[in-house]
């Protein structure tokens, strides 16, 4: 058994030793910023633009750094080998920094750098094809959600809302438009065939995985749809899935117990799940 | 000069060895909840209020724990002593504790709480009569404000931008109804004299300063208000102010650089600031 190694603050620690200040922004308040990417056989998939969101994050809160892409690609590849993992996801967290407990945004930090890494989760063939079960929830977040910051704890709640009700995860729905899941995008293929997500704003996070699917779709003859829509025309959709950098592409098959489609994954789902896992092996 | 020690999960610990784990659910997803509570010669004001809204605010994050108020006092009384303080703000906080990072929100752990102290800050008579010069933004916060979380990152990052444009800080306004300060309560005093301020719901944080001022207010024959207003409505008051348990009462007296009033601290709220005093040195 390899003792779990993490990387705090320019080194690397042992995970059950890593400690952060108890006065660090990102503890009191929520200040800072953090990226998921799934390693394949040791490459990281799609690290660039991942790491350019994280930095896109960054300046839109304003916290200021000296990371560059090359650094945080280097230390993450190094945390893969030191934990003798291949297929991983790795996760970084940025925050201002610690510094005595202020309403203000104090400039001249130093911003305190955390990465973990995990073995990557497999779904099996049966999950898949299964399908979640969603349930609908208004969505309560702030309106930046287009920054990925670890002010999570609305996503989290609704998470454990869902499941506790006996479903899989939730919708979030804002002024009755659809906008993502608790931590993933949403999808549906509609009677045409066409795959349609919601447009990009700062309602949603514009999802890395999100835009690697739209990608594929389009270079594999699928008409791709970016609007804004309402669950009455989500329960009318031949497929709806989610994705995430994690789960890849996950087929919904249930909406607030209604059964969506077919009730199992979908042709196009598993298409773009199949294509989306070429992509990967390919890089 | 006194080492500063601050209290950590059952001991009391130099500040600047204080830490917690980078999987702390507070780091990670903003998963806990916080109270700020004055001392004043050695006397908690408010304290039974404000440790009921700590344990509200925990509920309301379904976080389970077995501390007492009777525990949370005696810790924070401690504390003061060992930081050689009399006057001085306790900041409390309770995240459900850590783990390995998972979206729902994991039962069974042990919660992470915190306290620290610092001394309290004096508001000068000259600062006071002059009072602070506000901008309005648009409320971007998630929509339950009336849980005390440590999910600020808004709020700091709009404060800090006041600042940056020259405001002492800012008043969020949501859909056109005045909800708060970044972190305070806002009052203002109508043409009328009537002491106005919003109504609690899920929009402001029911400010234990706030209900102490409307209850001083009744007591001494100001008539109060609660109820939703706009910008037009804030613009012609006598007075504004903000409150909150560090700020106690600030005059208000430029709202995006128009001056409210007469410019300066107003009548109703000089009398409810010595009010408010007095309450505090009688406690």
């Amino acid at each position: 058994m390899t003792t779990r190694i993490s990387f705090l603050n320019g080194q690397f620690v042992e995970h059950d030793k890593a400690f952060i200040h108890i006065e660090d922004r990102g503890f009191q308040f929520a200040d800072g910023v953090y990226e998921v990417i799934l390693f394949q056989q040791g490459r990281l998939v799609d690290g660039v633009p991942h790491l350019q969101r994280l930095f896109r994050s960054l300046a839109e809160v304003k916290i200021k750094h000296n990371f560059s892409q090359e650094q945080l690609i280097k230390i993450a590849t190094e945390l893969l080998a030191k934990n003798n993992l291949a297929d991983a996801s790795i996760y970084m967290q940025i925050t201002r920094g610690a510094t005595n407990r202020v309403p203000w945004c104090p400039q001249g930090l130093e911003p305190t750098l955390v990465m973990t890494i995990s073995a990557a989760k497999k779904v099996s063939e049966e999950e898949f094809v299964a399908g979640l079960n969603m349930m609908t929830h208004e969505d309560i977040r702030w309106s930046r959600c287009d920054i990925k910051t670890v002010g999570l704890l609305a996503s989290t709640l609704i998470n454990q809302k869902a499941k506790d009700l006996g479903f899989n995860d939730a919708i979030f729905v804002r002024n009755g438009v659809v906008t993502e899941g608790t931590f993933s995008n949403l999808f549906f293929v509609d009677q045409n065939k066409n795959l349609v997500t919601k447009s990009a704003d700062n309602f949603i996070l514009c999802g890395i995985t999100r835009n690697r699917i739209l990608d594929l779709a389009q270079k594999n003859a699928i008409t791709v749809i970016e609007k804004s829509f309402g669950i009455d025309e989500l329960m009318q959709a031949r497929e709806v899935f989610l994705s995430s950098s994690t789960l890849l592409i996950r087929p919904v098959t249930k909406i607030d117990n209604r059964i969506i489609g077919e009730g199992k994954a979908g042709d196009i789902a598993t298409k773009l799940n199949q294509l989306y896992k070429d992509f990967i092996r390919q890089i």
